[in-house]
């Protein structure tokens, strides 16, 4: 047994229909007197209600997807001109994404109230595009000093979108037993949060409107992100970020076909993974137990019915060869992940 | 679902025979060049060998058990008259302890090295007495900032200090499951820490020199600290400060004879707790795996073998009963409780 496990400092606070009780005290606890809300324009009213206890100086907008450095910059501009001392923002991972992206220049403290599953508010990640270069990177200032999450905020996400962002959550967890720098801290997180997907999102499915799915979705969502930024990403992540970008395809449909081909090519190589895993779903195995899941969400099976042609499939091996892990369970070669991809393409049984 | 949880800021390293790299990469890490190193006296040999690649400018052996006050003066004096910029503690909880107490009033950096099972690493509690008080509190400011464990440290442990310290470590872990602020992050982190604790500590005892078991225990035991020291003290430790203060009772047996008895009295009210402690001891119930585990370890039974008398059992009864949580599982009344206390002991089968 051998780790580096760097644990980070933030607040958690988790409770339904507490949120502006919960960003009140957080902020007073900042002793914050010239808030910056950050929401995007179809937030508005749902930031406003969740800050109306909070000395709010300016609400801002702007807000776009994967961060444009210009948009970060404006917003820089606005927390400067109304001398701003906190920022809450109201939304998915782009209002976080943004909200970070002053927070890295400033060092303004963050109070997050997250409205998806997208996990941004558990991390020091922060990221910025410039034209179409993405850039990423760590910063212990990024990081929110306490997330407010009431699942009664995630009770209009719709179904289809719930899945979708809960089976990404999922990859997370998975991925996160055999990652770079995965260690048993993490696993141990992974297994939680694998265990609250499982037992909230078919919940969401069955009853849109009820709580408790929701809850156990969004705290597994919380858990697959804590553990992901620590672990890094495994192969899972490093193949769909390749069929993402070379072909287009939609990423959360792309992670829900490609995640239980990834798990029945690891766990026969990763034993306490399997364990892990397995106990999480309350499965016999952790095939079985993904297998269970993914029926009963209606999840995505085939690449091929998003557009990927199977003439694709070569030119995906030699892009996604040069950039898997080292350490992955399961050592790979063109020939086993060729089989990997076109089991994943044609929609075939994971073994 | 509702909970709030605090993250902490602190970096563990885990390796074994890799303790002076560790402690070395550390202390630069905070950019110091005035090391106080803190160890007792009999550790010494020990602490040289760890911070040879350290720049110390004085070691201090002052160590005492509950910290007074005197004692941690002397330190703090030691400190300033050596202008030192961080502190590096190799030892038990109290050699961790007198280096938090110097962290409190001069904000110094930590970095620990622990050589028992104790915990006090892994958490931002303080702890000192005057006279026959102690005084505890939390700050920030007392938290080691990276915590070196090195297992093969531990292999001189002699095996009846290591079970009963790592009997302790899993009490912890047990009461985390419904301690008054026990939130879910609390339970899957007490969960894979029992599951450490029952791995490792049947391996101590069948080879004390082995690697592995000193890892599985080790990290067990830091495990439990983080989970106790975030959910507080529930039903048991309420229990055994009681009858240790009162009777002067041994510190470790009193919780080793008592911990299967209130396990037994709490599960049937708090099935999630059942579900984790049995999954974790990978046996058909809490009660059944507690069970085995201590018939392995060959662990103490009853009370009485450690001087209570029968006649004791009312007034303790009586000086519990006021400190019992109040949200504890299954609800304590004077009949059930002093069932519990006098089976526990006779020596009687928990139930």
């Amino acid at each position: 047994m051998r780790f580096e496990h760097e644990g980070l400092a933030q607040r958690v606070l988790f409770g339904s229909g507490e949120a502006a009780r919960a960003v009140t005290e957080e902020v007073e606890r900042l002793g914050s007197r010239r808030v910056m809300v950050v929401a995007g324009a179809s937030e508005r009213g749902l930031a406003e209600s969740v800050t109306a206890g909070v000395p709010v100086v300016v609400h801002h907008d702007e807000v776009v997807m994967h961060v444009p450095v210009e948009v970060a910059e404006r917003a820089r501009a606005v927390a400067a001109a109304h001398d701003v001392d906190a920022i809450v923002c109201v939304g998915g991972g782009s209002t976080t994404g943004l909200a970070k992206a002053v927070a890295l220049t400033t060092g303004l403290p963050i109070v997050a109230v997250p409205t998806t599953y997208a996990g941004s508010e558990a991390t020091n990640v922060w990221g910025l595009t410039e034209g179409a270069k993405k850039t990423t990177g760590v910063d212990g200032r990024v990081l929110p000093r306490a997330i407010v999450y009431d699942a009664s905020l995630m009770l209009g996400l719709p179904v289809a979108m719930s899945v979708a962002s809960g089976l990404n959550a999922l990859a997370h967890c998975v991925d996160s037993m055999w990652a770079p720098r995965a260690d048993p801290i993490d696993r141990a997180l992974a297994g939680e949060g694998i265990r609250a997907l499982r037992i909230g999102l078919p919940q969401v499915v069955a009853d849109p409107r009820g709580l408790e799915g929701r809850e156990y979705a969004l705290y597994g969502a919380y858990l697959a992100a804590v553990a992901f930024a620590s672990a890094g990403s495994g192969l899972h992540h490093k193949i769909c970020h390749v069929l993402g970008g070379r072909y287009d395809l939609p990423h959360a449909q792309t992670h829900a076909v490609v995640l239980p081909h990834v798990l029945a090519f690891n766990v026969p190589s990763a034993p306490e993974a399997e364990r892990r895993i397995a106990a999480a779903f309350d499965a016999a195995s952790a095939v079985e137990g993904l297998r269970r899941l993914r029926t009963e969400l209606g999840a995505p099976t085939a690449l091929r019915d998003y557009g990927l042609q199977e003439a694709d499939l070569p030119g995906a091996v030699e892009a996604i060869l040069p950039v898997v892990p080292a350490d992955n369970p399961t050592p790979v070669d063109p020939d086993n992940l060729a089989r990997l991809l076109h089991a994943a393409w044609e929609g075939a049984d994971p073994r």
